[in-house]
């Protein structure tokens, strides 16, 4: 691709490194911030760079949060025996947004991967260890993602959590709400039908 | 939507205003930024704000230089008989990429908009009929886009070029190489019919 400058072409490769978007997207985002007001560019940067540097995680949870604890945490309408461990903040958020969840979160901050040297020191698993040995805990959710690296996680998590003598259990995989049968893959239908649920 | 946090909220409606962003990739985007390292964030940053506040356009054409006078119109492998007016910066690009002109161009930096109220004075049309009035100009190719004022651009442009005597001339219009004709909006067909060229 043909830049007609330098600064086009720094400001192009730099939000190309962003996922999903790649060099003709950024160079019609350029381009659009060049018809805009100069303050709107300003303005963006500075959301950026102030969001990096202040951002702050939950001292309980690591969830991304304004404050030392946030409001999910400290809140008193949450059942505190209950706990969820996601793999990051948008999984709290999306849980979150269903209403359908009254517990508490723990955001591990990742999963297991050794090819990317993700191992069990870089998460938050020390203190998800001592959240349930301070008792009040009665029961984890794990709802980690379902790829190797996921189950994985959750296999060496659901070992380290028996010790301490907490119930265990895992969102449900299934097939979703209104998805057709033929269209879903058989790894899914398999599971599906091997761990079918009581007619209520 | 909910968000964990101000700065997070604030970034991402930073991010949204940009076009075909929405507030759920914006999102995913801050979440990405912050599991990377700051240094990459201020470096989108830096180079965001350094590119609205130096960027240069070419005296000659207007197009994003990063000099006085950009290389196209500096160069001397160029047909400098040939101007051919686009109505931005992405339009010199795409062209030049298909390295099958080799005239000089000239940015309007938009189209007349009686909506969007922008009128002959707001567009770069003085500079290019003053370029006109040197005599060192033959044709104007006009490269404007095929809607209502794009059209209407086009023969506002004519009619004070025709005053000069340079020959004016349109790019072609038709059904693009490769394409089906039932798949064809009825315009482009109907017209491809009507100004159909000889066989050669």
């Amino acid at each position: 691709m043909n830049f007609p400058s330098k600064l086009v072409e720094n400001a192009v490769n730099e939000i190309a490194k962003l996922p999903s978007i790649g060099k003709k997207t950024a160079l019609r985002l350029v381009l659009h911030l060049l018809k805009e007001n100069e303050l709107n560019t300003e303005l963006l940067a500075d959301a950026l760079v102030n969001l990096r540097r202040n951002i702050r995680y939950c001292k309980e949870c690591h969830s991304i949060s304004d404050q030392e604890v946030c409001s999910v945490c400290k809140s008193h309408h949450r059942e505190r025996e209950l706990i969820c461990v996601v793999e990051d903040t948008k999984d709290v958020l999306a849980i979150e947004n269903t209403n359908h969840y009254r517990g508490l979160y723990h955001v591990l901050g990742g999963i297991l991967s050794p090819i990317h040297g993700i191992g069990p020191d870089q998460l938050n698993i020390e203190s998800l260890l001592s959240r349930l040995s301070l008792g009040e805990v009665k029961e984890i959710i794990l709802a980690l993602p379902s790829t190797m690296d996921g189950e994985t996680t959750s296999f060496y998590l659901a070992k380290k959590i028996k010790e301490s003598g907490v119930k265990i259990s895992s969102i449900a995989r299934g097939i979703p709400l209104g998805s057709d049968l033929e269209y879903m893959d058989e790894m899914t239908i398999g599971r599906s039908i091997v761990r079918r649920i009581a007619y209520e």
